[in-house]
């Protein structure tokens, strides 16, 4: 096939690396630059290069900021002794949302996997011992994703915070999702469901 | 829902502008980047700026080139008294795919469309009766896409190119696709069939 355009090439490439964007969605993405006011196009290559140099760990939660420390960490509003443990600052987003969390949140960067190589030490897991061991008592609980890398973190965390008598662990339900079906969950939602089963 | 980045929601904002991009696709493809080596981030960044940089019209036939004349129109291998017209530089692609069309195209940029405001002025229109006017004999393929606008490029063109006695004018056919259905073809796609049918 004649190739039109090398730069134009260059970009649809460019944008088939983002996560979802398959060639077909790239080439359209490509032509839609290319048809753009170059105000609009600087202003999003603009962007992009801020994220990358302005966006950086809060160094208390790791959770991402602007500044040095999140808007979370420093609002007075926010309790400081219930810690949320989550593994993305999309996490913090979406329990954010519920708007039922007065807590504070920890976030690691991810989960243990050994399969992508990806182990304790690369997490935010020291400045969460760090930040536990400064304060008297504290509430801790884990919200990682039930998969098994998740799974793992919840583990290898609780062995951890164990071992500090001033915490208290919890981690979040699992169970039927609202709006679920019984015959239609799957047998490990299930079976953590009656497990987890609440007296009433 | 508390912000986290100004500069990360500001992406989201950039990307969600982008044909097909909702704001959950927007918020992953930001994430991502956060995630990302900067050299890569740079590179997505300097594809930008070069596509609205050094990507032109070609100077003969309005596709797009990195040069000043477009790598169909310059080569010799290319029957240049045949021109098919279409619409768009994708267009091009696709005819190009089929690796059956041995002239050269000429890019409208584009169909008219009073609604949109696209007026035949706003398309390469001028430039290719220059072209036709400059040649002996010519063979126009009119391929404009098969609804409104196109339709009502395809007529425009049709009046202004019978003024010109040594050009011969055709149009693509419109009629069921192959692998097409004829109890699922819709009415006006097979009264187009019905109407362009080919003596055997």
């Amino acid at each position: 096939m004649i190739r039109l355009s090398d730069h134009l090439d260059e970009l649809v490439h460019e944008f088939s690396k983002l996560p979802g964007i398959g060639r077909k969605t790239a080439q359209r993405l490509a032509y839609f630059i290319l048809k753009q006011p170059e105000a609009s196009v600087t202003q999003l290559a603009e962007s992009l290069i801020n994220v990358k140099n302005k966006v950086h760990q809060c160094t208390v939660c790791g959770n991402i900021t602007d500044d040095e420390i999140c808007r979370i960490c420093v609002s007075e509003k926010r309790n400081k002794l219930l810690i949320c443990v989550v593994e993305e600052p999309t996490d913090v987003l979406a329990i954010e949302k519920t708007n039922d969390f007065s807590g504070v949140y920890h976030v690691l960067g991810g989960a243990i996997s050994p399969l992508d190589g990806v182990t304790p030490e690369q997490l935010n897991i020291l400045s969460l011992l760090d930040r536990i061991g400064a304060l008297d008592s504290v509430e801790v609980i884990l919200a990682m994703n039930p998969d098994v890398e998740g799974e793992a973190t919840t583990l290898y965390l609780t062995r951890l915070l164990k071992s500090f008598p001033h915490v208290s662990i919890s981690r979040i339900a699992r169970g039927i999702p609202i709006g679920g079906d019984l015959e239609y969950s799957d047998e490990a939602t299930l079976s953590r469901a009656m497990e987890g089963r609440v007296r009433i």
